[in-house]
């Protein structure tokens, strides 16, 4: 998978020089209704509505038709703007349309920045399951910048966040101890930010380079999903519907403390990941009484087989273990002690 | 691109080996109403209209509401059984259904057989335009054989037989001027007709391997086809639909009289050709008021740029040459000497 990566705040100037390179027919801007206002002007320009509803066939169709409508062909150019989901359908739409058009992602959110945008998977919702219907498809250039961060709100920069620390788990424990010094309460210190971001995003970039379908390594990057999916659905079918990150975060826990049981990793780093997560990740919304539940959505995981919980889990940091088998038993006692941790 | 071909009229036995070397947790057939007799008492199997209004998004999600409703997963198989129809939706259902099941293609017509089942374009016609929504997505595996060509009407053979031609005329003299002497009114000698698909079919294999996504020599494919989809999407528009390798055998004698024009072809191959054509593929539907309708048709040609008609050209059979332009008055001198051949 080729896909190239630019780091700046200058996204105006990095979009016209790769225009200038590309030189597309047309270029159709993507934006959801939160994101419009950052390309008002534009000639052409698809707003499609925005949060996870928004992610549907019905807007996927809307990108199809406005790209027949404006006449853009495989040389026209199609630039995503905004979050995770305006990257992931309008990816789709362009992936597919012609049998394939240009696209570029500029992530307008911290999650969209270190995950979504980057690493080729688009798609969209159906019949009410999250991304079942897309493709592996890369943009070819994937604009990372910190300009739309002042702007959203804490909940998401901390969902964003609960990657970021993902990747410093995958790669060098060093990262991870900066990372635990963040404070979500300060103004974002852009220059600093930035560079975060190019650590985090490396790791998931070398990881997908060596794996780009999901044959293998690329599960890595499922650490704290497992058990994270297994919140957000549950939040969600209660109508209670939590920030990815923040159910990646309490994932993160539950799978260190399993990382613990199974692969001795070090209780000193459960314990550290383990307080920034209570201090920055409260309200978690479960109790003992939802255990079945979860371990029962842990088996219907995508990457599950056979009924069993799979999970990637550490040794130490940087030394990660995908396929991981483990027990209900296990699961019960890292739950425990992720809500010891909480304090819930 | 990878995709494995197996040439045997045993389909069965092909099929079985396949899938004890997948071991793929359940398997899916799709058909059409024709096809479905052939692979009735199989667990699962999804019927979708036939013919070229049934290549729907309609059609793409009654495939992927039935692998939901199958459980289907990453891990189980598709199995397309059709005429181009099938192989191209399918694919495509297939390869967006959770970012990606393997699937199998047996095409059950000529055509599906030496050009569509193979080469990895898959999708769907959308808001009036043909596989206007698509993904290049190979299939692991085609099986070709001629076992269900037998009750195929001789149009649909002619039709086929067409493209058998062209991927002739890309690459080898002899193979053509055996061609030549096929007898549509003969019963199908089943041994040779699957060698000839063989010789055929690696014509295009060879080309696409070294273009999987149309950027360059891929083009050479499209011999025959900037005027024949011109013919075809003209007889669709009149309501009076002609088969497709009947547009494209006209579509390769015009553009071998174009050859000869721009690049010398050696006018007895023009005429040996012409008059199989005029032989096999009669009732040709058009006069010269229609040139100024075909003219803008090619100009509007998926492939052609800033409103030129570009072709693939021949130099001699086996030395094509893509992107080349032709005038207006290349063409109408062209449409004149084929309708001469035709007699008509």
């Amino acid at each position: 998978m080729q896909q190239n990566l630019i780091f700046t705040n200058d996204v105006e100037v990095a979009i016209e020089r790769l225009k200038a390179n590309m030189a597309p027919n047309m270029t159709v801007y993507i934006a959801d209704v939160n994101t419009a206002r950052f390309v008002l002007g534009q000639e052409r320009l698809v707003v499609i509505p925005d949060g996870d509803t928004g992610k549907s066939l019905t807007s996927v169709c809307r990108v199809w038709d406005a790209l027949e409508d404006f006449g853009a062909t495989r040389h026209s150019l199609v630039i995503n703007l905004g979050g995770g989901m305006v990257t992931d359908l309008g990816g789709f739409a362009a992936a597919t349309f012609k049998r394939g058009m240009r696209f570029i992602n500029v992530p307008t959110t911290l999650l969209g920045a270190v995950d979504a945008a980057v690493g080729g998977k688009t798609g969209f919702n159906y019949n009410g399951l999250k991304n079942e219907i897309g493709a592996f498809a890369p943009a070819s250039d994937v604009i990372i910048s910190t300009r739309y961060f002042d702007t959203l709100p804490v909940e998401e920069m901390k969902s964003g966040f609960a990657e970021v620390i993902k990747h410093a788990l995958l790669s060098d424990r060093n990262e991870f101890l900066r990372l635990l010094n963040h404070d979500f309460t300060a103004p974002i210190k852009h220059d600093d930010l930035l560079e975060r971001l190019r650590r985090s995003v490396q790791v998931k970039v070398d990881i997908v380079a060596r794996d780009p379908n999901e044959q293998g390594e690329r599960k890595a990057l499922n650490l704290g999903h497992t058990v994270g999916h297994a919140f957000e659905s549950l939040a969600m079918k209660r109508g209670k519907p939590v920030p990815h990150g923040y159910a990646v975060a309490w994932g993160l826990v539950t799978e260190a403390v399993l990382s613990h049981i199974i692969l001795k990793f070090p209780s000193e780093d459960v314990h550290l990941l383990g307080n920034f997560v209570r201090d920055n990740y409260h309200d978690f919304p479960f109790t003992c009484d939802d255990y079945d539940e979860l371990l029962d959505l842990m088996r219907h995981d995508k990457k599950s087989r056979n009924g069993e919980i799979t999970c990637t889990l550490l040794a130490t940091i940087g030394d990660y273990h995908i396929d991981q088998t483990v027990t209900p038993d296990d699961v019960t006692a890292a739950l425990d002690i992720l809500r010891d941790h909480l304090g819930v």
